[in-house]
């Protein structure tokens, strides 16, 4: 087995909301990394691929820790494409209890600021063109990270 | 040095707004442990004792490790003590800028559910009863960890 899936699960099934909500962005090692199509702000998460997990802390630690440097992996992506103010990153799953890791690009212009931007932001979806950029730019830096 | 303290620094002062909101815990190796005194929720604020941090990504990987270590305990401490339906962790920075990040424990029944919980409680502190109470019970978990 690739050292880079260890920590996945072929049973894996992404839940439908993030599935209808998130555009595929690339697999990492342990998380699906999907992209939200809205264009106020870059707006990333992270799902790590395995079967009814729904708290980070309740992973063993060495699968945190992956998880942590893909969290690194995908705030330097966001960093290096968008320059935001601040990142704001948080794991909640109120609504959809599949663990997700959300890794956001603030701006102090952005619709939302300074409240953190879910349930915040209308719709605002890029059109097809920007869509397929952010995606590519995005895919482009983390598989050749 | 105390090997629980290298990751610290003499120099580091608590945001203004973190002290007068949060009620000393403990600290950690790394993190001072704050409370939130609203009753509505077990709200723990892990905050790096360290000079000019504000992204957890920005920091040396074995100094994330060793925050997401202590988000474990503060995670262990508030499922323990409150047995919540969800754990909320983020990393959000967009008022105050110093490194912090929140661990709470949410509940199907809270007055924000299942919105987040920053901007959307109303203060709802503690008697002062309660207060003692819970920081014993949280600085009892943490310290015989």
């Amino acid at each position: 087995m690739d050292e880079d899936y260890k920590y996945t699960n072929e049973a894996f099934v992404l839940d439908h909301r993030l599935e209808s909500d998130g555009e595929w962005v690339t697999d990492l090692g342990c998380c699906r990394v999907l992209m939200m199509n809205n264009k106020s702000v870059p707006w990333f998460i992270l799902v790590p691929r395995m079967v009814d997990a729904t708290e980070l802390t309740d992973l063993p630690m060495e699968v945190q820790q992956q998880i942590l440097q893909e969290i690194n992996q995908v705030a330097a992506m966001v960093t290096h494409l968008y320059a935001p103010h601040k990142l704001n990153i948080g794991a909640l799953g109120n609504i959809v209890s599949q663990l997700h890791i959300h890794v956001i690009g603030r701006f102090t212009h952005d619709p939302a600021w300074p409240n953190p931007v879910w349930g915040q932001l209308a719709a605002q979806c890029y059109t097809t063109q920007q869509l397929s950029k952010n995606l590519k730019q995005a895919i482009s830096f983390l598989d050749t990270a």
